[in-house]
């Protein structure tokens, strides 16, 4: 038996929205008049209906819709190194484009990227300051998922965007998440976004979509961006099965960010009870966090299993390894753990504390 | 009126498989079981079981589906560049990296391209053979789009697949109409993809999908194209929309190309008859051709929509100018054509007739 085979038995799960099946695709177009066009590589009434949208929703001049982030943030970046012609920019070592984009950025574009911070904690002003070579952008993620979900302080925000603007840095939101720290911040999107010159958003992650991705910003930077969608591939004779998914997940969802926020925090704390058992961050600000255990892999993994199949709520579906002695896994809460009766979580906390213990 | 609007609201079309609507996915969608789960940035049985299909047809080792032919070729290019340490291809001046993608293959691969032949022709093997400058790859297109759909004879083409061969040339196949031109030569996909290193087929020109492409060649480089095709932006969590539909469709289709092949030669045949209207080519060698007006395209397009309000009947949906006494625009045969009784299609070529004269 496989945590993952395990996780997918159990009658409830604590993380996400649902399993990630047709029956998505099928709920988005139910509803939709099958008269309706298709857009035609970027134009048409289903595309730029929810550009605008999106336009409104993050407070900027014009906003995209891509295929993916990974293209839409390697572009951005791209545009602002041409802009000022330095072919340089600083991020989080653990910045999607550093650890899962196969280097794109640097083997199509050429940008060299400068490592702020480290692989503890978020970027913060003085790591922007003690840069001592010039770059064209800066690109910030929140909130920062490879380490649970991290996010500075809004007036860090604001200081480093401050700094950015006087400094002739372009400064770039790595948004795939923005909607899920909201409630934390107690902040709209436009408010965080007129921060950044231009702004990621995407549709899979806490909206819960099929997959595509919005970049934002000044119409000449938007119009530009779309010149290197086309370069990358990106520019589809129709982009509608994702826009259409995107939108309808966005209207359900972009208004239970506080719910999930709140069952982030208590589902956190439920963990944090457990011997051995610490979350990263310790209090979560957005529906996400890491879960460490202080036991090796393969021993944890068979005490989750365990719980599993006694209780029937599974907690995660994968594990990975920090070290010998070290594992985690991350949490995301979706529509899923508003279902899990309270009772039967506690009874889930309570045995597999039982196991940790043992 | 425009021709665009006049064309929408006749009762008959001889061109395409029908409007490019949401009723395309939902067709796709109907009979697929909800409780199939997605495919995961590449891997899952939706998307693997269309690879290895699609490997079958295509009598290649290793395929894999990519959301855009522009993504798939300019990667299939530096492939074969990186291979060889020379950063220049040949094909065709009117090839869709030359006209259609805002010079991608230039500006994300540093990659030179060499142009073979002129515009009004295909390439030849003396062409190919007066090459001055040694090149890692020469990209072919089956059939030629931008001159109607031209082919060079299939001698031709295993001729300059061994002098390739011979040179340690790679060869690619733009097979983005490949299965339309297969009637012509009386060859399965697999024999001509045979005399190919690496190529590229569509799944939304004649198969009529949502969009999708796949890249197929030999396992090795199969497994760079993944990595390359993460790096564009084009690896997405899930492609399950245009797969399905690409199955779809590549079902009902791929057995109608002779049909289609042979319903182009039948109208092609009433176009020459008219006065002043000629075909590229002459006679069609796949399910699609030019037609050619001497006449300005204001006269032409007030003569087309004058008949399609009479008789309707649309001939096509937009004219492009070659000069101010020329027009031409692009049949591509589907569904549709059948479906014209063909009474009517002989008094919408009489009258379109009448008026040409006139």
């Amino acid at each position: 038996m496989t945590l993952h085979k395990a996780f997918n038995e159990t009658t409830y799960q604590v993380i996400g929205h649902g399993f990630r099946n047709i029956q998505v695709l099928k709920d988005a177009f139910a509803q939709v008049d099958e008269n309706l066009d298709s857009d035609m590589y970027g134009n048409g009434r289903v595309i730029e209906d929810f550009q605008e949208k999106m336009e409104k929703v993050l407070g900027k001049e014009s906003a995209v819709f891509f295929p993916s982030g990974t293209m839409a943030q390697q572009i951005a970046l791209r545009i602002w190194c041409d802009k000022k012609g330095i072919k340089k920019v600083a991020y989080h070592p653990l910045s999607h484009l550093e650890i899962h984009e196969e280097d794109g950025l640097k083997e199509l574009h050429h940008i060299d990227p400068i490592l702020l911070a480290d692989q503890t904690r978020v970027i913060e002003l003085e790591d922007v300051e003690k840069l001592t070579e010039d770059i064209s952008c800066l690109l910030l993620e929140l909130p920062q998922r490879e380490i649970g979900g991290q996010v500075p302080s809004y007036e860090t925000l604001i200081s480093i965007s401050n700094y950015c603007r006087d400094k002739g840095i372009k400064l770039h939101l790595d948004g795939a998440r923005l909607f899920e720290i909201l409630p934390f911040y107690q902040k709209t999107a436009a408010e965080v976004c007129e921060l950044f010159d231009s702004v990621y958003v995407s549709f899979y992650k806490g909206i819960g979509g099929i997959a595509g991705a919005v970049l934002a910003g000044e119409s000449s930077f938007i119009e530009q961006s779309k010149v290197w969608k086309r370069r990358h591939g990106g520019d589809l004779i129709s982009l509608y099965p994702y826009v259409i998914s995107s939108d309808y997940y966005f209207e359900q969802r972009v208004n239970k960010m506080q719910q999930y926020y709140e069952e982030a925090k208590e589902l956190a704390s439920l963990f944090n009870q457990c011997e051995g058992v610490v979350t990263k961050p310790e209090e979560p600000v957005s529906n996400m966090f890491h879960v460490h255990f202080n036991q090796p892999k393969e021993k944890v993994e068979s005490k989750l299993i365990d719980t599993y199949e006694k209780i029937g709520v599974g907690l995660a579906s994968n594990l990975r390894e920090m070290n010998e002695n070290e594992c985690y896994f991350e949490v995301s809460i979706g529509d899923r753990y508003a279902k899990v009766p309270k009772q039967v979580l506690h009874k889930t906390f309570e045995l597999l504390n039982k196991k940790l213990k043992g």
